[in-house]
């Protein structure tokens, strides 16, 4: 059956994004070296159409694993508002992403497959997001808030996390508060970073 | 050249103990679960003198080097507070252990090779216990305000953490507010834990 995943890369303290996050500085002030491991791999580069190369190995792996897995993505109104004026016009989703905000507005079309399409909940979100993934999984993007909510309502299966070795020392925390029970299914480490995933025990 | 290397069992949401940590409940609500990978392990038990058996496995080798590598521990007073009436006779260190504490006391000798000895700060403490370590690793084994400060101060040459699927919610966090530059050295999962290990770069 699909599967709800949350998707982030956190610094080792914990933090998804650096202080001072907002729209011009979406990932916080440090922020883009929690992301620096995955960058230059050949998948992300080839969803930005950046080029036909990049690099190969176990993190590029782990990042194109994520990308064929997932079928719709589900997205807090703050990481959709700091990314809108960052993303380029080929956002890096490729599928539709289903944004949680009590502002309606129109679905905003992008190139190469990325949707955004506004709701006004994120329960709401999650259940148009699978609708829209079908077999695939569904990946809850971020921000922290959203997932926090998701996983605190029981509705995230899997945590799929990229630890960075970086030491933010404040910003965005990825938990708040959450006491999931949590079962190691997979852990995997490059020289940039590790990657672990989670099953959430229900 | 020996080195100066903090090691302890982290919550994925990065907490060393559970809330109410104090003498009688020394790890906190929840917190031995944190270290439940590391009980059954043969290192563990055998420097307790439990029996000869034990688990083997990438786990129980982590353990054996940790306690190899070790030529004595520091410790901040809190730790050891909650530790001593919770420690066996036995007490699981096997080397000198250095205690940063504003209250003077006499070096108290357990068996097995573990003698505490009370000094009067973090730094006086560290330098004793390379004294005494000889060739071997300096560990600083706890609790979080005195890898805190030492990592602040430039003192810690490598972070060795052991990250449980364990989500605590709240507790004792390991860092606060530190922004130390880190390089991954190694990593390496069982099913149980994922172990991780950091130069400090000064």
């Amino acid at each position: 059956m699909a599967k709800v995943f949350a998707d982030v890369g956190i610094s080792l303290d914990g933090y998804i994004a650096g202080p001072n996050a907002r729209p011009g500085n979406p990932l916080g002030d440090g922020g883009p070296r929690v992301h620096q491991w995955m960058y230059p791999t050949a998948a992300f580069r080839r969803m930005l159409s950046l080029d036909s190369g990049g690099q190969t190995g176990p993190d590029d792996e782990v990042v194109r694993e994520v990308i064929e897995r997932t079928g719709a993505h589900v997205m807090g109104r703050n990481m959709f508002d700091e990314g809108e004026v960052a993303w380029p016009a080929r956002a890096p989703f490729g599928k539709p992403v289903f944004v949680a905000t009590h502002r309606p507005r129109d679905p905003w079309v992008r190139e190469g497959g990325t949707t955004f399409h506004f709701v006004e909940s994120a329960t709401r979100a999650l259940e148009l997001a699978k609708n829209a993934a079908g077999k695939k999984d569904v990946r809850v993007s971020g921000g922290a808030r959203i997932i926090q909510q998701l996983l605190r309502a029981g509705l995230i299966d899997e945590l799929s996390l990229h630890v960075a070795p970086v030491l933010l020392g404040d910003g965005t925390r990825l938990f708040d508060r959450n006491d999931s029970n949590l079962e190691q299914i997979a852990a995997l480490a490059s020289e940039n970073v590790t990657h672990v995933r989670y099953r959430v025990i229900k």
